[in-house]
């Protein structure tokens, strides 16, 4: 079963009831105008750019949507004001994250999940679709930005070797990711300033589930070697709220970035799909191979997203010519049917994809640019919280995505998206 | 510039004089012949499987030829040792690692590359073909068998979720990885038993490399922002002696796996390709979209390797009809010509692969099954020491290949490999 929305995506043909025929500007379209020319790129007036966020995918309470969706807004009106300051695509990601990790409601960086000796190990990943290039952190504690890490190791492998021919590193994880990162400037932070009162009350309460659950499972079936599932942690009943951002910038770069807390009561040391290549984020711009620029960021269980390679998956499949109809076909085929995960049942996780391309039907003059920026999100989680945000708009649009009634999280899926057009230009500075 | 040898591979247009007519039965081959029925699947008669390993690809020293491939001859002899008593292509592979894990040669557990603290910290992982599970540890210390803890991972994650709901980890990094493996009988090893006297001397040169080149950088560029490649560590120079295997069982499974110190001088906590998914080993069996089985097993630089996610390429393009052509190409494009490499001068690396499928031509009986296995080895750096053997051969041949002469490392590629029969009859246990 299919939510689908908006944009100039074609309608799957089953999606029935909840299906919208696709309006010639729907709400999710921003639409930025031609401005005239200026020789400050810095201008606010000719910014151009576009940001799409997400603040996970998994179980959004209503009670909860007003903080959530407040922060989506947030963190895109922080990577619009540095698209605004001239920022390229890579920065404006990470600006957004900042935001993302920042806010205590998310499980990321500041009020993450609390892992099975009560403390705080972070992953986060970015990607620079313009060089390629990527850094991350895996199980990282002490670090209230762990984007920030992942950041500065992708802008250092790009400087090229180290002293005596040494390779820059581009993914470091526990003790050594925190060194590194104080050496290079990024400020720790005590990790029990990270904990909230809301993510210690969690942690008391799934340690409970798991001694209660453990002692049925002692008491019930002691030599049993199949485990039981007597009862979920928070993160089993869908609290997944990994973070991510994708951007595009005035020169149509794409860049991608996520960041995670991970599952609660993971067991320490355990790196999820925030922190591995080709599964949390993906960006490429475009090529003589690939006609469209792609960005991509995820969010869910990091095991079933590792193990697809679900962010690459994603991308690669933005190549065909409909990108609903590709992003659709990717989350049935390349994820809940996927063959790498034939042993699941239960098949959690959430994109958020864009993917922008020049055209120049709309273009008055040689002196303007223009960029078709295509935006969706898919889901198989019960919610998805989004928002999105083009350089022109006064404001970001925000929206908690759910499954259609009846449909079972884990087997079905959600989509919806839109679309945006940027144009700017062409000018040099002074 | 091409090398190629032997196989029933197409030889490439362009490989002039190092062209070697591939033979009706070149020496590469392994030739194994149907026995008499038996009812004991444990029948050293009917064993039947094929393994090939990795000393790794970097360069190999003519005076330690003899090591390296002693090393690889009793790692094929551990692997066919299991596969003769039964072993599934998962644990043959695991068993074939430990004993490269186990020589103070290579560039895994015991023997490791130091780390810029002088510790050692090590990756591996693990993939089944028939599950399609992995298991990973990345930058973990004090464990002599870090495969080991892979393979539990892998193990662990296929008997289902945790008490309380929990997913289990598949990758873990750091300490909490230790902890994990003992808690789960993988015995500890004190760090200092796993340095030798040769991985002491390198850290000691090395290091003095280093604080000599940064006195050169220091004295002669203060300002400069570029940084200087005033000397090679002994990474540099070539020795990247990450160990690997891929094993196809009597059922036709297979499952590849690799073990790495990483580089020489890295920075604690740096996790290359050997822990990364995609980039260090891969295993897919045969299926409705896969003609073949595939495995595949990286050695070289690890941040190109993960930028490339080389393992997967390889295994993706083993599905084209000409194994050969497929693999020369795949090396080319998506390894030396990567756009994820193009800022890179030189592209270090190199990959042992194998494909299988069942074949009815050369079977007599309904009772025979035949599996045809096409095995092949690829690298940029100066040699990659291998090792290959089946369940009916006496003895493993060991081979280091070596680039051209005249040919570059890092820009050019040596390509050879063999074609294997197997030949069981199919037999219930009684």
């Amino acid at each position: 079963m299919w939510r689908c929305a908006g944009g100039v995506m074609e309608t799957p043909l089953n999606c029935a009831e909840e299906q919208q025929l696709p309006p010639p500007l729907p709400d999710s379209w921003s639409t930025v105008t031609p401005q005239e020319p200026t020789t400050d790129r810095k201008d606010k007036g000719n910014a151009v750019g576009f940001v799409l966020v997400h603040a996970g995918a998994g179980y959004h309470s209503e009670s909860k949507a007003k903080e959530y969706k407040h922060v989506c807004k947030r963190a895109c009106q922080r990577a619009v004001d540095r698209l605004k300051a001239g920022a390229l695509a890579v920065d404006a990601v990470t600006a957004a994250l900042v935001e993302l990790e920042d806010s205590p409601f998310t499980n990321a960086g500041m009020g993450s999940n609390l892992n099975l000796s009560g403390e705080i190990e972070c992953d986060a990943s970015i990607m620079d679709g313009k060089s390629l290039h990527y850094g991350a952190v895996g199980a990282v504690s002490g670090i209230n930005n762990p984007v920030l890490v992942a950041n500065r190791l992708l802008s250092e492998a790009q400087k090229g070797k180290l002293s005596a021919g040494r390779i820059p590193p581009c993914f470091l994880v526990g003790r050594g990711a925190h060194d590194w990162a104080v050496s290079h400037g990024i400020p720790p932070c005590p990790s029990e300033k990270m904990a909230t009162k809301f993510s210690l009350s969690a942690y008391k309460r799934n340690k409970h589930k798991m001694e209660l659950a453990e002692k049925v499972e002692t008491g019930f079936n002691h030599h049993s070697k199949k485990r039981r599932q007597a009862s979920e942690t928070e993160n089993g009943s869908g609290l997944l709220d990994t973070v991510g951002a994708i951007v595009v910038d005035r020169e149509g770069n794409v860049a991608a970035a996520v960041s995670s807390g991970g599952l609660a009561m993971k067991h320490p040391g355990r790196v999820g799909q925030a922190a591995h290549h080709g599964c949390g984020c993906w960006a490429e711009n475009t090529s003589t191979l690939n006609p469209y620029s792609t960005a991509v960021s995820t969010s869910g269980c990091g095991e079933h997203l590792i193990r697809t390679m679900l962010a690459r998956e994603c991308s690669s499949a933005m190549q065909c010519e409909d990108a609903h109809q590709a992003l659709l076909e990717a989350m049935q085929n390349k994820f809940i049917s996927s063959p790498f995960l034939a042993s699941e049942d239960c098949v959690l996780g959430g994109v958020i994809v864009l993917r922008c391309c020049r055209y120049s039907d709309a273009q008055p003059s040689a002196d303007i640019q223009a960029i078709l920026v295509e935006f969706l999100w898919s889901h198989t989680t019960e919610s998805m919280c989004v928002g999105y945000m083009s350089a022109q708009d006064g404001k970001a649009k925000t929206h908690i995505s759910r499954l259609p009634p009846g449909a079972v999280a884990g087997q079905s899926l959600a989509i919806e998206g839109g679309v945006c057009r940027l144009v700017s230009t062409v000018t040099t500075v002074d």
